[in-house]
């Protein structure tokens, strides 16, 4: 039996004019795009153009939705109710169907952005929030999110399912957390290193921490970079890495 | 028989602290509700708000689609390319359409708004643009248009379904077109010429042109305003006068 | 020796199609408006009218500068860097600057709007940003913050002005802050009461703390709101209230 | 006597995250840097680097106006009033002015960008806007434009100062107006035949036009491109060819 595992990236970061990442390289390496959603990136024409491409590499496409913050391009915490950020998100994910059934696709899953994915590892009331519009779009749609984190089990409360989710260049503690990057460690830059640990991650559930032990990960997607060159040849590095190895890269929604 | 006729009347544009109409008002009054999708009015939490008290009230939705213009509330002209607007309309109906879901409602038509409505009455590209994206978007939604427009000849064209709008309160020519705001006679203030010259357009399907003949008119749905307290009053007047004679108010979905 | 003091008011706050306030009724009654430079309210035609507003009713003029959140006026804390909020600061501050050079005035003082306004009273870096881009701007003009604040604080050590303010609706405590929103007494509504209170703010320089005992208040400034009619009724007995006992409503400024 | 000519180029284009454009490389080739102010680009953070960078290198900062319209990069015509429009050049150049001031320079010039630039070719209305918030700046500063044009009609009538631009790359017609990029000859791709071309503008007036005839020029200024790898060359090149015919490249407001 071939063991499979998904690899995200984030996708239709162009805004306008303006251009960020290879989305074109990076279509061809990844199973699932977080695509971008009008809030942090990703006017309507760059939506439609990086679903087109998704859908022609029958790559999985996930609704990216951030806080309404395009100058700090949703990276910045934004103290929004709950009410707002339900709607919020809400409307996101609705924008992104609606283009996605213009090429005859639709959105499988939902990846919080920067700022608001990292509030709801712990902020309550924004987890529920998210968790709650997932949930009242109504599609059944996973959550790709942190492990033991405020917005898995308010999820799970909801009966939204979750994906559980890891970084190929982050450092992990002992604890199976990341290591914050104010500290040494935080990046992994080493092509091959960067490889290697992926390859532990999907075929055995492991990592090694910052303090040399081993520690267990739930690798059922493993994010990857792409928005600088040096991104997409570490994410190609990753895919080869993972086949020669019998791993197939596969959506989890697949 | 009862003869019936749909009114509609934009709603939902306010936009965060600023309101705008008496939606609670109006919602007990028209049929249709022609919501705001953010791009010219309408925060998220206002478009869930305003489209509660539509399902509530069992008020036909349709997507008040827009240029991105905040600051000119979408009155302006702008000059988009097809395919950026294209985009732009797809967006605005999948984000209110996931609001809809969440109220377990459902848009049911597109009424394009302001600027952009005036420049599809004769901008072919324009027009071929906003037709295609409710073409694309699936549901065979009909689009609320002025008759013998470009976005009418579009829609046909591409097998989109029109319905055809008449306004209570503005002067018509002899051709049956509107008065143009610049000349006498545009707008017509007093409330119980309004209320008659709607009970004709319904029942008779004509109204006096200012040049005192009598035009037909297909008035399939009657647009009526909301944004100020008059206009409140000459709605309610409309209503109370076409239920006296026997017209029933019944959206055009319904 | 006549007494003075100042009474400021939000202004401005309209953006674009949406009003809100009764600027013209206000502009009779205060002294000093805050008025919103484009980031939370204020789009630049509405800045021009507001300040041409002000220069005839000789209402000095305050940049009422925000964050960049126009959905949420401006209310909601946003983590923005020093670097990037001094810069934001800069810009608003500019901006109605040149509006106010247009109508051969200036602006006279600088006013942190909602969200901002609460986080500089205890975040250090974003009020040494804020106080460090009003410095930047070079015309000495000072701030308009609470007492023992850390805006307070961090103006005072670069040489910024700061003027003190006091609310003319809220309830204080015993150490002279306000009690929170949360709390009963926090705002009271009496229009007879706020009067009274105001004119023993600007006559004794105290106030009833909401344990009965009395304060010292620093009030050099005093906000009143205009936002609702209500709250225009309120800031015009105050002002029949402090005239009527021979206090002047005089800017800082003047 | 050393003959010298002005080089602009448009400078601060990036928008928070997303980058555009090499200034760091332009601000060592011209002498002039059209600054975005936020409408089409440039936030406030931007706004400050490049202030910072442009009085490093003693290139002159000109106000670069916008439509509002960061989607489209300011380059769609919209429709606004000429109190919008006044109201928001006022705007832009005053939040620009605050920024330089913070650097200890200032703005010394206005180019309307893209969308706007082109309408005030022809837009008498728009045309009359521009130049009267220029003239309300209050600071004599001159307007960048093409000869011949509405925008320097009305900016004369008013008193305003222009300065002629002329194009490094663009064809011209016998007439002397730019060849339009519909038509073959529009744009000069070959960089020696750029660089001669400008030598010819700078040193005789004059330039080849696309049917084989001399034309004079008003050169006053030469607008050379950033935005990519290939034009940064080409205004290296650009340079290097004008220094070396002992012609001075310094800006008109030096």
């Amino acid at each position: 039996m071939t063991r499979t595992v998904d690899l995200n990236s984030d996708s239709g970061e162009a805004f306008g004019s303006w251009s960020m990442g290879d989305d074109a390289a990076m279509m061809k390496i990844v199973s699932s795009a977080n695509i971008a959603c009008g809030f942090h990136a990703g006017d309507p024409l760059t939506m439609r153009s990086t679903v087109e491409a998704a859908a022609k590499n029958d790559v999985s496409i996930g609704a990216h939705v951030s806080y309404p913050d395009l100058v700090g391009f949703g990276r910045r915490f934004m103290d929004m109710t709950p009410a707002e950020l339900s709607a919020a998100v809400l409307y996101q994910m609705g924008a992104l169907e609606a283009i996605c059934r213009a090429s005859k696709t639709r959105i499988s899953y939902v990846k919080p952005h920067g700022g608001l994915y990292n509030a709801i590892v712990h902020h309550e009331k924004q987890a529920e929030a998210v968790a709650h519009a997932v949930k009242e779009f109504g599609s059944d749609l996973p959550i790709l999110c942190l492990p033991n984190s405020e917005i898995e089990r308010k999820a799970l409360t909801l009966n939204v399912p979750v994906v559980h989710e890891v970084f190929a260049d982050r450092g992990y503690t002992p604890e199976g957390t990341l290591v914050p990057r104010t500290q040494p460690g935080a990046v992994i830059h080493d092509v091959d290193k960067v490889a290697q640990r992926v390859l532990q991650m999907a075929t055995e559930g492991t990592v090694v921490a910052n303090d040399g032990s081993t520690v267990t990960l739930d690798a059922q997607s493993i994010c990857v970079h792409g928005d600088t060159p040096g991104a997409v040849a570490i994410a190609q590095k990753v895919r080869e890495t993972l086949t020669a190895h019998d791993v197939e890269i596969r959506s989890f929604c697949a």
